[in-house]
Order: structure tokens, then sequence, then C-alpha cells
């Protein structure tokens, strides 16, 4: 442990001081944000940048500095203030908080360098902050992290998850705060100030947890010193606070939340009783230790180019999900920064192969899928390449943690199985047809979907290369392999199957369907129709001109089919792909709720069989032949 | 409290041991399942059917029912098993399992009319039985709500949002139990037997929690009248159990989780087993006391024309949140099933007015939204018509409850606000972007979107009138009102706001860019430019006929914008509509991660402005000129 330098209480307390006055007017000049949540955590924000962190704030990437997480995003501007003050950037800057044109957002974003992961929306920071301190051991650094929750955001069930994971990994590293002012947006929290039902909570939960005053500098210095001596559990501090500490326009009032004070008096009020505040001394300014340097992990390597040739013989049965877990083990091999997170159902995704390899860089949430997708982004945002598995369905009890996850550009891989109605009996509620409508919804993601081992095994580490948010979509059945290991899978890309010069139909199909597809274009070369047959592994991004090729080719007539729903998916995503060729897109996809039933049973109800396939093509041939249009020489 | 019969021991255990071999029979013969999970719960379950609850098993809907949510949903053949034996079906039915042509799904769904909310998702059934207790309180009934969940769902962060719920409304008419049976899916669970810390937990969150063996029959009748017994707050039994108890192949041991016993010798010895395990008695059969007779609720009344006429004027400014608000309070007068819930935003989502004039039917549950979500599912499926709100992108944190809500069939009407970038300075994590595509996604959703006061307050009656999930999605900033008191709006309407004969292009708008859409109408025809201009305010159904008719009428061009990726939202479903028209569909919408700024500035930058679709206009024009093609007369 670092030893840390002692500033004086007094010039903390001026510091703290200086952080209000900073976020007073920086919202002030924006006309919007939540000062009197700043006001509340100022003595807690001064003490851990100031009297407890080790970091180098011209840094903030060092590999070994503390790390700090403010999952109570709305007081962004006491962070800005923050890190103004530890001299990341000029202080005059503040008062750009909020414009188009800086990087001072209303919530935190990565785009600062000193942000791990976008908060804002509540009850997430602490699940990001459980991955970073199992970061450190993964590095073998003694760097701590920090989260300070807000008491609200507590009643999010995703804050216990973490504290679950947080406590059966026994993070010592990982101290958080709960600053209970009382207040919530527009009303008092459950508990208003009653910090023993936190305590409580946090104790039964496992964690070391000590209340305190959150405006008594050395009581918050005590409780940090007593959460670096815990051993084998994280700590929660839990901080009796006031909203708008400081500021007697709204001091401990409600009805305040998110709301600036006016430009002019008001503010000139606020900013005059907080000097009056500033404490005559001549102690030295408080002096931020830096951590040692070391090693930087080093550049990536080239997973696409590093994998071993796939081991699959072509028409070998293998569901993606199982090679899925083999190309884990493969990518585990080649990099360390490859770790996998589990919401205990390892046996179907077959991540459990990778936990077999590497048990070291496999870490189990239980059933907790936030807290899944939480710590893997926290991991990510450290440097590890997390690929957090689950039911493709259950990766959606965690929407809102993939949406952040996009907005903070983060290097997740997530990997969704037993996807759409081909697993069979389980029924509805065990199938996604979601969640590639979810996962194209985040901007910066790339989504994939194998439909053989070979092509499972490519994607895979395409996966591990491509930068930012990642999806593989996994399936339950086995498929036959249908690629050969020279095969090349390109984000953007596609594979035409099947292809004449007489091609009446382009048949576009990825995953499962492929195969459908396939015994489609059987049946109809036996009736003398011919049709192309596609398969879009790359959903996102998807092969936009291959597409139009083909579309043109075969009369402007494309059919999609997919096991999801209509909805957001294959077919929009081809629809848009082709938007002013003037083609004809049928989209075959589930349309009603589905029943638990026999895997091909339900692809034939459901319409997305090869029997459906076929129905459509004849539908769209007899329709050319009867219209004599040609949209293709458009 | 009514007179529950007693039962003799022996003749529980018979029918816990009967429950054990339908369970086994059924998914011997489904060949899939959960046997184990199962096993552990039948000392449970035939306790609460048959000397705890009172119901008409062969009335399942009646209203004092008491209920019973089994959140642990693969156990579903036990619940089918006891439902065959209270008489609901016949019991050579349970060999149906998992068929397609039979409702006895492999996770129960409300297909069933004894299963109030679908479950199999884990984690969810607490909530829903906090809704369900919250119910008997609004209809003045003295039914009692039980919830069987497994020990490994409580990972699950929404458990603990139930908790808080639960405790923060005082239900003491709600009584759940945990099923410890140490096992989870692919390894044992983080607390394997250890009971204690579930107590501990329960306890904590301020629930009555006591600890039983879970075999044992008389200890479970002790804690189910501890629980009747218990004033203030709701009960939590944490029953010590074995995962395939009463089976030796697979009685508490790992690695059976899903899987049934094979066909013939194995399925033979365990129910020869089972068997051996009647206890010989005459004691009588169990009778199950059935509920009184009361009034049913009625027939909803048509809310669409129930509604008071709005009272705006043409023109005046009013946020489609504030109108919600309004229209809410409206509907509330209108009929005593319409309840509101919120998770700490009425003061934002405006809800706060319902709260006002109907505390007694206002929910909060504080910043959990699934809770919030799932309490609604409870309420719903027992009759209210529940409006959960939110901000429309903390809606996402419970996008795997919404899923579950249309599997679940149930009357659950959304209301998300702050709908896209136009929000303004809070930045991308307080901007819903994806939340179309989400509520899409629900096949049997209705998804609406007024533009200002007079299309919010029309569309809330349709929500509260129309049969299923609804989403309303609405707005920060304020609009003018722009349609008369007069004007209809209708499920797959759409209004058609500027139209001429020379119409070039159809510019398709909802919400806050209707009024960009106009005001491109206005720059368009100072440039002898005529554009139709269509308000689709029913995005899902969507008014296909409508937009095909205003396609052919111009050109077979299409411009669709709207505050929302481009993935899922309204240009997709435009795009479908349209899809055999060969149209050319050019949706303008967001499609990278947006920044903190003024609202107008960020409507302009990410390309849904007014300028953005002039720009989308001219350039159609340009090309259909060029092109010299009318592919309406396609």
């Amino acid at each position: 442990m670092t030893v840390l330098t002692e500033p004086s209480i007094a010039a903390l307390q001026n510091v703290a001081t200086q952080l209000r006055i900073d976020s007073i007017l920086s919202t002030t000049e924006a006309g919007s944000g939540h000062p009197t949540s700043c006001m509340s955590a100022a003595e807690i924000m001064a003490t851990l940048f100031f009297a407890e962190m080790r970091y180098d704030a011209r840094n903030p990437k060092h590999a070994d500095n503390d790390r700090f997480v403010l999952s109570k995003g709305h007081a962004a501007p006491i962070l800005y203030a923050a890190w103004a003050a530890a001299g990341a950037f000029p202080r005059d800057e503040v008062l750009k908080l909020r414009e188009l044109t800086s990087d001072l957002e209303g919530h935190p974003t990565p785009r600062l360098p000193f942000v791990d992961v976008a908060t804002g929306s509540l009850g997430q920071g602490l699940a990001a902050g459980v991955g970073i301190a199992l970061n450190a051991r993964r590095i073998d650094s003694d760097y701590r992290t920090y989260v300070l929750l807000g008491d609200g955001e507590s009643a999010e069930g995703s804050v216990w998850e973490a504290a679950q994971v947080g406590a059966f990994h026994h993070l010592d590293n990982l101290c958080a705060i709960t600053d209970v002012n009382g207040f919530g947006q527009s009303r008092a929290t459950q508990f208003d100030h009653h910090v023993d039902e936190f305590v409580r909570r946090w104790e039964a939960f496992g964690w070391h947890a000590v209340a305190i005053d959150g405006h008594d500098m050395d009581a918050i210095l005590k409780a940090l010193a007593a959460a670096r001596a815990t051993r084998g559990r994280p700590t929660m501090i839990v901080a009796h606070t006031l909203k708008g500490k400081g500021v007697s326009i709204f001091e401990n009032k409600d009805g305040w939340h998110g709301k600036p004070l006016k430009k002019g008096a008001e503010t000139d009020q606020a900013i005059a009783e907080l000097e009056r505040a500033m404490v005559p001394t001549s102690d030295p300014a408080p002096v931020i230790p830096k951590p040692a340097r070391r090693q930087a992990e080093g550049v990536l390597p080239d997973f696409t180019t590093a994998m071993p040739v796939p081991g699959y013989k072509p028409g070998e049965m293998v569901a993606t999900r199982e090679a899925y877990g083999a190309a884990l083990v493969a990518l585990g091999a080649i990099d360390r920064r490859i770790v996998a997170l589990d919401a205990d159902v390892k046996n179907s995704t077959f991540s459990e192969k990778f936990e077999k390899a590497y048990p070291d860089r496999f870490y189990q949430t239980f059933i907790a899928e936030q807290a899944m997708i939480g710590t893997a982004m926290g991991l990510a945002s450290r440097g590890a390449i997390p690929f957090p598995s689950s039911f493709a369905c259950f990766l959606e009890r965690g929407s809102d943690f993939i949406r952040m996850a996009g907005i903070s550009m983060l290097n997740v891989k997530l990997a969704g199985s037993h996807a759409g109605v081909s697993i069979g009996e389980d029924g509805p509620s065990q199938m996604a047809l979601e969640d590639l409508a979810m996962m194209r919804g985040v901007p910066n993601a790339t989504v994939l979907y194998p439909c053989d081992g070979v092509s499972t095994e490519r994607l895979m580490a395409l996966a591990a290369s491509t930068s930012g948010p990642v999806y593989v979509r996994i399936t339950r059945p086995k498929t036959p392999v249908i690629y050969n290991t020279s095969d090349r899978f390109v984000a953007g890309g596609s594979k035409t199957l099947r292809q004449s010069n007489d091609d009446a139909v382009t048949v576009v199909a990825a995953g499962i369907t492929v195969f459908e597809a396939l015994a489609a274009y059987d049946q109809l070369q036996r009736e003398g129709i011919a049709i192309r047959v596609i398969d879009a592994y790359s959903i996102q991004p998807i092969d936009q001109a291959g597409l139009v090729a083909a579309g043109r080719a075969t009369n402007g007539c494309i059919v999609t089919v997919e096991d999801h729903y209509a909805h957001g998916g294959l077919g929009d995503g081809v629809a848009e792909a082709v938007w002013d060729q003037g083609f004809i897109v049928r989209r075959l996809a589930v349309r009603e709720i589905p029943r638990s039933g026999p895997s091909e049973e339900l692809l034939d109800r459901y319409g997305i069989s090869a029997r459906a396939i076929v129905d459509a093509v004849r539908a769209l041939v007899a329709r050319t032949h009867t219209m004599k249009v040609a949209p293709s020489h458009r």
C-alpha cells in the first residue's frame, strides 16, 4: 500500500468548498444540472480525490491509478470539478458544462479520459466497480476501486446483484460510499436519513459496512482507512449527508432535484455563502500520490490471424453454442486479456470449457445478468476483453446495461445462446426473439450470427479483434458444418451459398434459417425455380453492396428469413440496406407469441421453415411473371 | 380469515408423493423438463394447495381465490400436477406436457386459466406477487398471495426490488417461500444450503423470515400459520430442501438440472420408489375451502367515449408528458380499475397529478423499474388497468419484464417520457432511442406516439380501452396543439396533416418530429416543392393502407423521420408496411451515440430536423426527375 500524504482537514475542507463553488457556477452557466446532488457529496469527493486515492491526474489511463466510478452520474459537475482541481484540465473549462462542443456532458461518458464507464442510468456503477476491482487481480495490481452511489439508486436491484458478486469474490480492494442525502428526484427516499437501514442490508449481503457523518472529514478518513484494513470483503461507507449542503437556499429542502440556481442574485448569494465557508489556513494544499510506473499490457494480437484453423469437418454436426465454448478457449490461449463471465448457464452456453481451461479468468455472477454485463463493462474499461454469455433472452435482463455499454464504447463481447423458436419445448420465456433488435439498437455494436462450427470460430476471432461492443448470436440445436476452414469472414460481409444466372429471388438467411433456405433451394430446384441463397452472418454492419447486387440480379425480389420477431432484426436490416433500390423485401419472421413444441414444428408453425420460404418464393415468382416488371432495371 | 380444514400429515404426504410421480411421468413422456426442481418443492406445493390456500379450482379466475405464483417457472410440471390434483383438469392431461397442441407449456403462461403471469424468466414472480397482493387491497379482498421462488433465482436484483416494494407497502397478505435446494443449473448455488444467508437478507429487507425443513409438512404448516399471523410485513419462508428429493437416482446430486429420466427402467425404478413412499392411511383426502361468492368488477367502460373532450386550444403549448398526467387523472375518474405506478420520476412524467387525485391507487416503487413493471403485471393479472411510467430509457431496465408481460398477454399500459435527443442537455444516458424497437418487439403490443395535448388525451383513452400491453411514448419539450378536440384517433390510424395533388414525397413523422416535418413543408412550399405530411401516431399497428396510398400518390417516395435510432422504430415499421410496393423509403433517424446539448441543436446535428427533411426531400425529387420513373405505376 502506497503511503498517502496527509493533508490537513482545513485544507481538505477548502477543497470541498471549491468543488461546491465550481458545481454551482457550472450548473448556473449551463442553466440545467443537479447542483444539490453535488453539494451533499463535496466532503466525500474532496477526501477521496485529495487524501485517499493515488493516481496520476495527467495520465488518467495509468493501469495502476486508483479508480473512481460516479454511480450517481447526475452529480457530474462535482466529478468534473474534482478532476479539474486535481489538474486533469483547466478549471475554467467546467463552465462549458453541457455544451454541444464540450465533453463535459450532462452525465459522465468515457469521451473523457478519466471516466471508465458512462453513468447516469442509476444503479450501474457498482457492477462496473466490481469488474474494475476484479481487473486489479487480473493484472496483479494493488490499485483500489471506489464507487459513489446515491441513496435513491440503491433501490435498483442491479445494486444488490453487484453487492452479491462483490462479496462472493471477496473484493477487499473495492470500497463504495452511499451518499444518503434522503431525497430522490420527486420525494423523500424510502429510508430518508435512516442510515441503519443501509448498514443492515449491506452487512446482510456480506459487506463490511459503517455509517458516518458524510460532512465530517475526519470520519470519512477513518472509514476509508478501515476499508483499506478490511480483508476478504468489500466495504460500504454509508454517509449521512444533506442535499444542497452549504447553500441555505436549498440545503436539505425537497423540490430542488435537478434544478440549477438562477443567474444573478440567487447564484451570487450562494457563492458568497460558500466563500465565507473557506477556512483561513497556511496548511499546504493536498498532494496526490502517483502510482509507480509499470509495463502496459501491450498491443492486442490480431485474433483473426492468431486463431488456429478450425478443426471441424464438412457435414459434422455441431451446435454453434458448443463451437462458441471451444472458440473461447482458443482465444483465451492467445491472450490473457480474454476473460469470460457466466450467470449460471455455463453448461448450456459451453463457456464451462473456458472455465476448465482458465479458471482464474472466469467470473461467475450466478443468476444476475445485469451484474454479469456490468462487471464485464468494468473489466473492459481496464483493458480486458470480456465475453459474458447467457441465454440470449436473459441478456435482455441487462438491456439498459447494454445501452450504457454502447454509450461507454466498451469492448464487451456478448454472446446469446438459445436464440429463437428453434430451442423447442422450453417455450417462449426461454426464446430470444428480440435480441437482434436490442443489439442492432446499439449504434456502435457489431452483430454476428454464425450458422456452423467453422463460422462460429471465425466470427469469435472477429469479435475479439473488433473494437467496441460485439454480439454473437448462437443456437441451441446442432447444425452441419458447411464452411471450409479456409473460408474468410469479415464484418459487413456475407456468403453467397447458392447462385446461378437464372435466380428468380434472393433468400437472405442467418444462423438456423440458413439450413431452411438451403432446403428450400433444393425443393425449388426440383420445381425449376432457381434462388440465390445468402448467409448474412454479419447482421450489423450488413453487406449492403452484396445485397444490392443480389437483389438487382434477382428481379429486385428478396425474401429474408430469421428465427426472430419481424421487428428490428435481419429483415429490417436487409430492407434498409437496399432502401433506395425500389426492391420488394418480404420478411419471414416470427409474428406472434410462440408456444412450446418440437423445434422443427415450431419453425414451420411460425413461418420460417423451408416450406414457408418455398411458398414466399413461389408467390414472388408468380407476381413478377404477372407484372412483367424488372425493378433491377430501374 | 376463512377457517381452513386440516388434513392429516399422512394424507398430505401422499399428495406430495403423487405430485412427484406426476412430475416424473410428464417429463419422461415429454423427453425434457425439470423433474429434480419439482421434487424439492413437492411438500411445499402439497401443503400450499391442500392445506393452506382457499380457492375454487373450477373457477380459477374467482376474484377472491388465494393466488399462487410459481416464480421458479421451470418447476411447471408440479404446478400442473397440483392443479390437476385440485380438480382444475383431468390428471392424465399432464402427459401432454410440452406438446404443441397443449397449453401445458414448458414454463407456465396465462394460456392456462390458473396462471396469472408467465414465469420462466427467473426472478420475476415476486414482483408480480407484490402487484397481486396490492390488488387485494384495491378490491378490499382478504385473499392471500403465495409465491414460490428458487434459491438460484434469488440472485436476480429484481427479487430484491420486489422485496423492498413489498416491505414498503407492508404487504402482510403476501407470503413467499424460497426452495433452497442448493443447486443452480450449472453448479451449486453461491449459498448452498446455508438458509441463514437467506434469512439474514430478508430480515434486513424488512420481511418476517423463518427457516424450516422444506420436506417437513408440520414445519411448513406452522410457518404458513405464522405468516398469516404476521402484521405489517410480508413473510419469507426459507425452506431447506433436496433437489430430486425422493428419487435416489438424482436426489441431491449435481448435474441433473433440466434432465428428465429415461423412459423404461430409469423411470420405472423412480416411480416404484415413490410408490413405496405412499403412506397407508384411512385419513380423508384433503378438502380445499372455497372463497365466498362476491360481485365481479363488471364490464369495463369504453374509455374512448367516456373521456371528456380535451380542453386544449389550438396553438397552446403543452408537453405531451404533462398532457399524459392530466389524461391519467381523467381516466382515473371514469373507473377505479385505473391505477398508476411510479419509480421516483412522477414530477417529470406528471403522474404526480394522478397521485394527488387518487393517492390510494398510486403505487410508488422508488427507483426500481423492474419492480414497477412487475407489480403492474400482477395488478393487471387481477383486473386492474395499471399505467406504470418512467423516463422511456429507464423502462428498458425492465425490458425482460416487458417481454414477459407480452407473453402473459397482460393489460399493462406503459408510458415512457423524455424520449429521444429532444430532451437536450442531460445527455445520452437519459435519452430513449431504442424504446420503440423494444416495444414493437412485443408482438401483441400497441405502440402509440402522440405529438400534442389533444392526441395525448385521445391516445390515452385508446390505451385504456385496448386489450393487452400498450406503450405511449411521450416527449419532454412543449409542443403546440395542432388537433381539434373533435379529431378521432384509432389504433392503426394516421393523420394526413398536409396534402395536395402535386405532392412529390410523403414525409412520415411522429411525436416531436411532426413539427419538424411541418416546418420542412413550409420551407419546401416556398421552393415550389409540395410534400405530404403524415403523423403516424399509431406506430403499431401502423396504417398500412394509408401509407401505401400516400406512397403511390407521391412517386413511391417516402421519407420517415423519428427521434429514435434507425433500428426497429418508425422507419422500419413504415418500410415493412409498404414492403410489396417497390417504394423508396429513406429513414431519417439518429445513427450515432448522441451528446449533451440544446434540444434544437441535437435534432439538427443528428439529422432529424426540418433542415434534414428538406435535404432528403430535395435529394429524392432530384433523383425522381433524373430517373423519370414513377414506381407508383408499378
